[in-house]
């Protein structure tokens, strides 16, 4: 890469991780790119030589978040067993990525769909498309402990994918809302709970 | 009640009502003077004459969402006899409230959570301690279910009651994000899979 080019490849990166902090701090909808421009000293329309309208803006910012929980969540996952090393390791990855969200960008999927969920339009599509590829990802990690015998076999992945969810969720709302402290340990214990209930 | 106070009466609820949907469509901190007055055709000066301050209006529709959720999901629920009758007929009513969300006024509650989690002030504070009132009571029926016998001696009250905010908030997810039909079936199967697991 060129100088010119990695200089507009970090200048890009920098447009999408104010986006970040814009979404993380207030939501998707306080992205524009005014807001972004302000944040990291360039003109509105530096910015939108960049990344184009606002809704691009958006979307490119929904897909970093995609790519860094990937990387932080799912993809050391795969370094363990296929089946239920590999499950467990992606949700025992995701309390903790979701307890230490503080040192990381907020949780844009979880917020982003209480934030958008009843509009209509491009932006809660691209997240919708987001969230169920993400939750396809975990469908097949389930379906994988399934075949390996390490789950019951008459487990419905969609069911435990939707408890897995939740159980996130409800960590995301004790830890960063009611700060308390418990949450984390609460999140592994039904972890446990639901892991004893589909092997037992 | 006399004519002039049973109007007066009328317009503030009027008033409370607007910032109900405001809040379900847009969020807590979408409610201002303006807007109320403006879907109700009232000036702005005569909702602050009724109500206050904005934080005063926003902590009365927090209240009014209060009221309103007790008297569908708790209130008639205390006619089932105290134990697990009693929290059954809760979570029930909670679910099947959840899921016809449409049909009421959006869960305040937890999109109120996610919209403040990492603000601060007085507002947020206010949430957090009708959250916490509300989980109180959930805690209540929990203990009593167990001094019934009809849970495990050993349960963790607070455990329980955060699977339980956990359930309904997936179940929120899931029927207004991803607008899955199947959602309000799941959260059941979720809870009698609880109760398995809290009576086995």
């Amino acid at each position: 890469m060129d100088a010119k080019t990695q200089k507009s490849e970090l200048t890009r990166a920098a447009i999408v991780g104010a986006g970040l902090d814009l979404a993380s701090e207030q939501g998707l909808e306080a992205i524009t790119l005014q807001a972004v421009a302000d944040r990291i000293g360039l003109s509105k329309s530096g910015v939108f030589s960049r990344v184009g309208s606002r809704e691009a803006l958006q979307k490119a910012t929904i897909d970093e978040f995609g790519r860094r929980f990937l990387a932080e969540v799912f993809v050391p996952a795969m370094q363990a067993p296929k089946g239920l090393p590999r499950l467990d390791a992606i949700v025992q990855r995701w309390i903790v990525r979701t307890r230490d969200v503080e040192a990381h960008t907020g949780c844009i999927y979880s917020a982003g769909a209480f934030e958008l969920d009843d509009r209509e339009g491009p932006l809660r599509e691209h997240l919708h498309t987001e969230i169920i590829r993400w939750r396809g990802a975990l469908r097949r990690a389930v379906l994988q402990a399934v075949e390996a015998g390490h789950l019951q076999a008459d487990t419905d992945a969609d069911q435990l994918v939707s408890e897995l969810n939740s159980l996130i969720l409800g960590l995301l709302h004790d830890a960063r809302f009611l700060r308390d402290s418990r949450a984390a340990d609460r999140a592994l214990a039904t972890w446990q709970r639901l892991l004893r209930s589909y092997t037992a």
